[in-house]
């Protein structure tokens, strides 16, 4: 089985909460695939070098100078640090971008009124042959930064949560495939002040019947969104927990706190 | 054959002849593999970041600040900016630093008197897979940067000559191989200063002449010495070029400038 984890930014920027996380994933049995967020690591360094974060929707303009300090921090910084990491945990990465390989094409994305920059949209159709799915089948752990191409010469920012469910969806394919989405809260929470709130297993009645209530809080609706699109796409398994709960949840261990999603 | 070409900092650093460069290595035939240097991006952007650059001896000390500047340098901005336009080229690129797959495991250099600080020297035996190979085989194009691993979870500072020529001794050992070396010159002059002293052909008996003249400046000695030591080690040709003529030589044009080293 596949095991493709995506770990958040919030993860990334605390240093125990990252040490736990990696030795929990280091030490996952079967294939394993990473994607990891950016944190706030871009947005600290960039303060320092003068280049101005503008947001819009909750999303990041992605500029000249923006799309060099996030191709400098994601995949430089971050990807290659995790890697190193790793690597001396016995886990063999290999850090990706989407250009490397021509993992994720993708396309620079047209919106009507706003320019988002250097910003782009995964292109269905996977590209062959599939980097990831070779270094999956030689005993290799890719980890992948939230960065894509255009096949004109241009990195592209593109989400972790989207280029987590296109890996996924793809490999699903030749795979039996589980996600884990890693970050700092249990789960799903009723209350996102309140660990005990945690919903510990959502289908899709239960899921809607929430909506409904406005009980599930607005950054948690595209995520589980997508996690029912991912069951639907062939994915066997959906799963969302803290770090600190991944190495019970790997060994299989049915009471470590999380939220299974199933349909 | 493998083509081992590795490019150098100075060339990185000038746009019109990094774009030669690129467009000509894009079409080369047959297995390609790049090592780049960095050039001066990393100290220029040292500098608006506040990390002083230290040298002794030539050589940049590496402290924990001028690490992180060198990773998100060569392994983000220029690793990943190559990676993407040699994928517009039509060339398959992946983008490596030495830890991704293991492939340059490296040991921290001691020295009695200088701490270089995080810079590693390449290990002679080499890692088991080797990720590089594997990518040759499967029709991608590995781009190495100069950072290595300790296999202690840090990366390490390592001149971009010394992985060209670890990485050829061992991939010879798999494929025949020729190495270039592309730099801002047409190839070994007797005169620095002049482009038309080039020495066309070198082969050990007119080099020893050469060194005992002191005609050859400093900084080409090294380099001479790792090209004849390749051939030694049984790589088959070392070629020294300007990208403006890396075309005409990947097409074996025998006119075009350049020194070849030979036995």
């Amino acid at each position: 089985m596949l095991t493709l984890v995506k770990v958040g930014g919030n993860v990334i920027d605390d240093a125990p909460v990252l040490n736990e996380f990696l030795s929990a994933f280091a030490a996952a049995p079967g294939l394993c695939l990473l994607v990891h967020g950016g944190g706030k690591i871009a947005t600290e360094l960039g303060a320092q070098m003068g280049v101005e974060t503008r947001m819009v929707d909750g999303r990041r303009i992605t500029d000249d100078a923006s799309l060099r300090l996030v191709t400098m921090v994601y995949a430089g910084l971050i990807n290659k640090d995790l890697v190193a990491r790793l690597q001396a945990l016995g886990c063999n990465a290999v850090g990706l971008t989407g250009a490397d390989g021509n993992t994720l094409p993708a396309t620079r994305r047209q919106h009507p009124t706003i320019d988002y920059g250097w910003v782009g949209d995964v292109d269905p159709t996977p590209p062959q042959p599939d980097l990831p799915l070779l270094l999956l089948q030689q005993g290799y752990t890719p980890v992948l930064c939230a960065l894509t191409h255009d096949r004109q010469g241009h990195l592209l920012n593109t989400n972790a949560d989207t280029i987590a469910n296109a890996m996924a969806t793809r490999l699903a394919r030749h795979l039996p495939t589980r996600v884990l989405f890693v970050f700092d809260k249990p789960g799903v929470l009723l209350d996102v002040h309140d660990d005990s709130s945690l919903i510990p297993h959502l289908m899709p009645a239960r899921y809607a019947e929430l909506k409904a209530q406005g009980a599930i809080f607005a950054g948690m609706l595209p995520k589980l969104d997508n996690a029912f699109g991912l069951l639907h796409s062939g994915v066997q398994q959906v799963v969302l927990c803290h770090p600190r709960h991944l190495a019970a949840l790997l060994a299989n261990d049915e009471t470590a706190p999380c939220t299974r999603i199933t349909l």
